[in-house]
């Protein structure tokens, strides 16, 4: 466009393939077959996840910064050894709350009904501290039910009880919540922007809500499920009354046990789709300018990939700036005809043996580079 | 190359899918696909087979021509249905000797030891007859052991026993041959040139000629191999000393149960591969002039690829004009960069789901379809 021969410059910027490839190794295997290539390209590698486990390493390798590791309280009010991200800016901090509120920190331990959020409010006040204004909170991948009121409560929300003593809801307590004071994390909080990063849909509390559909992987059996309910719609309730704000309905407020609301309730966060998260925190459209192709992928492209999966959502910005974009993918799906009109030039399955899935995993590393390879070799067709 | 906007021109030369898709299915397939893209382009289709059945029928739509029927004696000499093609300049005539002495026309009845070629020496002495000059003998899918005397006989060789008593030798009376008499076939022949496809290397008798490697096949126990073994011995003797030529090492020889052999020794025809033959009938040289690109394929690309087979083959003639080689294929094996230095540009496999071979027949032709989809909307991206 602008005349006269620049370098090229490609963008590598897929999903994870779950349970195969992770974002970054993508990322290394696509630039190294790149490089071979075009050794004087500019590759640009980011690789994107979700908010879940592995959020804070994607972004660090995308952009850069530093890691800060800190002890805070984990899913069962034990130590364990924390950690967020702080962007090159200095001034935004990348936290996932599977840091210390994950799943697998609980182990076999599993009790939904008294695990806590409070060391991701520890993080938050760390960051905060350190004089960050941004922080990106990724839900994914949790342990509790809480509604976040554990991180309201690290951060200096107080809970008080019928009788007027503060304490720490969890889970199997929210509803002994009789009245909310936030004014102490709103004093901390002034001038702070907080985007919680989420692609569920799930409402807070009902049959399509945190505890009926994420709670029982989480540990609940139908009993507990149907108590934590409550509580979260208790909690709700009393939100709206002393927070004069109703999260119950909120697409995403039923992320993460409840978290998504509850940073909406108490933290004043803004929801975001990962993707855009992603995108926005690595100035994804400043990148696009001069760039010759953008590369993404995901362990399979369906007609779901068109509500917020990491492909549509790189594709319609590249097609903003008129970059095309290639997506390299597991599995490609019947009928994905729309995919296209959002920005995707072309879709190339990795798969080059007809082999089961259990066989085509072992060797997908290989086959993602041999295709590559020849979407490579097809880019010296001429137009 | 010659400056100025010309019209994009699409070459489809594909082999088929063995047990999937016919090629000229193929082709039909993929300028479907082409004309979506490009509805202003020249597509030229050439589908490839290898001179066994379909042979005839593969040519005759790749440039035209008519066929021609008449009744010739089948393997068995009862009257079979023959046919074959004559090109449109009306000198070259395409026989496929499955078309009267093939194995799916003796059925259940298998007889290799009396099974004749007589019937495709009546196709070639009616396309002499009818003025054609050059005479292209696919071999392939054969229920014959006889050397091609059969054939011979018919196009007025004799074969003389030790009474001095012509008959017309099978497998099993091969040893029977004291003396042959071929003035009269060459008289008939003076001028006629003639061309025996095929793409196997084995001799003609021994432990990898035409007996004891495709016999078994065709029905023959293990007794019955040996003395169709001694029978080509024998017989291969007396053509060196009456006609002083041998065949008996000669790569090929042992095609078509030894039909390879007796072409050239009888018929003083020139063995030359399938893939050569057919694309020098279709003048794909010629073809090959400002053609944009051309898509080859076939079932399965390997390490084997190389000896002789389609895409290596329309690959190395599209290297020489500068013509690029695209080939969409059903598996790609390992180890297959030698392909790229015959003049492969790239190759695309139609696996688009990790599913089993038994899943992905099923679904070929789609996937084909889309795949090839996926490559016209590549080669938008700029060089």
């Amino acid at each position: 466009m602008a005349g006269g021969q620049q370098a090229e410059k490609y963008i590598i910027a897929p999903d994870s393939f779950k349970g195969t490839l992770h974002s970054e190794e993508i990322c290394q295997i696509l630039a190294q077959v790149i490089r071979k290539h075009k050794p004087c390209a500019e590759i640009v590698s980011v690789p994107i996840a979700d908010g879940g486990e592995g959020t804070v390493d994607a972004l660090l390798s995308a952009v850069g910064g530093r890691k800060v590791s800190l002890p805070v309280k984990g899913p069962l009010m034990e130590t364990v050894d924390g950690f967020y991200g702080i962007l090159p800016d200095g001034k935004t901090a990348v936290i996932e709350m599977a840091a210390c509120a994950g799943l697998p920190l609980v182990g076999r331990r599993k009790a939904v009904e008294r695990t806590t959020t409070y060391g991701v409010g520890q993080l938050m006040r760390d960051a905060v501290d350190r004089g960050c204004t941004k922080l990106i909170i990724g839900l994914g991948g949790s342990a509790t039910n809480d509604m976040g009121a554990g991180a309201a409560a690290a951060m200096g929300a107080r809970f008080l009880d019928v009788e007027g003593t503060s304490f720490v809801p969890v889970g199997e307590t929210l509803a002994k919540v009789c009245q909310i004071d936030t004014s102490a994390l709103r004093h901390s909080l002034a001038g702070v922007e907080i985007i919680a990063m989420c692609d569920i849909d799930n409402p807070l509390y009902g049959e399509n809500g945190a505890a009926y559909v994420f709670a029982p992987q989480k540990g609940a059996n139908a009993d507990m499920v149907a108590l934590l309910d409550d509580g979260l719609r208790a909690l709700s309730a009393i939100v709206t009354r002393e927070l004069d704000i109703d999260v119950a309905a909120l697409p995403g407020a039923g992320a993460a046990g409840g978290m998504g609301g509850g940073l909406v309730a108490f933290f004043v966060a803004q929801m975001k789709k990962g993707i855009e998260t992603m995108l926005d925190a690595v100035c994804f459209d400043t990148l696009l300018d001069s760039a010759t192709l953008v590369i993404t992928g995901e362990g399979r492209i369906d007609t779901q990939s068109l509500s917020g999966k990491v492909v549509v959502g790189v594709a319609r910005r590249a097609m903003r700036k008129g970059v095309p974009v290639v997506a390299l993918v597991g599995d490609i799906g019947d009928d994905i005809e729309a995919i296209y009109d959002e920005g995707v030039l072309a879709i190339l399955s990795i798969n080059r043996v007809a082999v089961s899935l259990s066989k085509a995993r072992k060797r997908s590393g290989q086959d993602l580079a041999l295709t590559m390879d020849t979407l490579m070799r097809l880019m010296a067709l001429a137009r």
